[in-house]
């Protein structure tokens, strides 16, 4: 069977150009030229039970809030705002109205704080597995989204935040770990990587603001792990990057955590899926602009690295240059 | 468990109102003032297998041009005309990569034929079921979008084409019947039934014509039956409506094959679901106009009744009236 990268590249090939359309499939949104001054940016995102969520480890107020914000993220990975979205669910019998409701809410909620507006979507009933579609609609100043297509050689490789909480949070609950019980250090660390894993905090502010100041050359958000997408932006641009290990912002969690469970932090930074931190790249002379912009968002930046003309994706560790392989999650078809 | 109407009439009640939406949760689709002289439409149509087809009943081909046709209906619902498309496919391990090719080529074929673009989507497995979710993007210009709200008293009640056939198709699909045998005129008719099941013709230019027109002040498609979408239009509208039985345009197929298989013809023209035709009401005085339209589209079009004050849905059956419940199809939960 293909996996989603293969049937993604078919669809690629099979669809037509449209003058209007500026970004099509592969990047995280699409970009539409509307009218005026601004650009359309519109995306989609499946959430299946049993692939991306287990009933057990979280709740449906989680899953409505997750299932907005990884579609929202995608807006802001292209620099733009979400305005509106909607949502398809299919509901399977075993679901009780209480679960329905907060399903909803959790949606909502998210969609109220961060102003976007709920405009429409579908239900049905399913036999097994509950499945959740949402679509974000966003916009841009006309011809300013930022795809992945834009890193040049010689471009710092930025990404937000700290990485591996997720993958980590994700461990835990296939270990047994709830968010339950947070009553000492460890346990108050593994219930920050089982948030970071079951409600995510988009980077839309952030986002946006990237997008309006056109500092970034090229962006994505890291859904499938860092390694993955920097090498979509490889792909994309053509190009290569060395990262350096040492710069690697590993959570802390990750950090305090990966001695007793036995875990590498690097491999959890480097590969772990679901951050939805933001990865950019931006020329170095605008390195001090960068920092600056998100000392006003009060946000961690971190320069991980640089684009290179060629020659894939190395990791630069205690002064020698290793291949990294792209090893994140990709669903399996 | 809460169907599908109190579920959307929950989130209807949740939504905010945003000054930018002109119409939200609870019509065809939503429609957003951007900017310029268009308005955006927006729209999702999910298709689960189990619940909206079987495997076993068609092909992939045609499930994918099924599950765009149903959701590019609906933009033709609000007298748009659709753009753009996106489609979220959840896979089950069972289908194989020709059943994903010719799902793939179902939809672009149909996308290519309209002049929609497919701008993107979103892939995952599925542990069971497949699931589709098409999204539908399109325009009308700035304040004309027909909702089901704008029906008054005294209109002319329309519908494009007959009905019966979508509904009788399923019936034939569940006795076991196929598309492959069509030797005689039984077998024909049948068939026809069966595509009008299988593979509807949205009537995208009826609906971006009557649009264009503003000649409609109500207008939905006929998804759930006749009875239950002009209920739709009554409890939007506020008002009420007789229709007259002898007026129905039953198809010729429904017709000749109701008395071998001891079925009421009217019943499913009246009840049953997925027609994809449109229904709307005119005021009286548009009368010629409605048909020239309909004339140099090549489309049946037919008064079937008018608006009322108030007093519910009744149903005129040889000089007497008959109140007539909405019963088609709504997907139970």
């Amino acid at each position: 069977m293909p996996g989603e990268l293969k049937i993604i590249s078919e669809i690629r090939k099979r669809a037509r150009a449209s003058t209007d359309v500026s970004v099509g499939i592969g990047d995280d949104a699409a970009v539409i030229k509307l009218c005026g001054e601004r650009d359309l940016i519109a995306c989609s995102d499946l959430m299946v039970e049993g692939v991306h969520f287990r009933l057990e480890w979280t709740d449906a107020e989680m899953i409505g809030r997750k299932a907005l914000a990884v579609t929202l993220s995608d807006v802001a990975a292209m620099g733009g705002a979400p305005r509106f979205a909607m949502m398809s669910v299919a509901l399977a019998g075993k679901l009780s109205p209480e679960f329905i409701d907060d399903l909803i809410r959790g949606m909502f909620d998210l969609a109220d704080s961060c102003g976007v507006s709920i405009i429409g979507g579908d239900t049905s009933s399913s036999r097994d597995s509950l499945f959740i579609d949402t679509i974000a609609i966003g916009e841009c100043p006309r011809g300013r989204a930022i795809t992945r297509a834009g890193a040049e050689a010689g471009n710092d490789i930025y990404v937000t935040g700290s990485l591996g909480a997720a993958a980590l949070g994700l461990t835990l609950l296939e270990q047994g770990f709830t968010l339950n019980d947070e009553q000492n250090k460890v346990e108050k660390e593994r219930g920050i990587a089982i948030r970071k894993q079951l409600a995510p905090e988009p980077r839309l502010e952030a986002g946006r603001l990237i997008g309006e100041s056109s500092l970034a050359m090229a962006m994505i958000d890291i859904s499938d792990g860092l390694s993955t997408d920097l090498w979509h932006i490889l792909e994309e641009s053509r190009c290569g990057a060395i990262i350096h290990a040492e710069a690697i912002p590993i959570a802390e969690c990750v950090m305090n955590l990966g001695e007793e469970m036995m875990i590498d932090p690097l491999a959890f930074a480097l590969h772990g899926g679901e951050e939805y931190e933001l990865l950019f790249t931006a020329r170095p002379e605008n390195h001090t602009q960068v920092f600056e912009l998100f000392k006003t968002l009060e946000l961690q930046v971190t320069n991980i690295g640089h684009i290179t003309q060629g020659g894939g994706l190395h990791l630069e560790r205690n002064g020698s240059l290793e291949s990294l392989a792209p090893s994140g999650y990709e669903h399996m078809i």
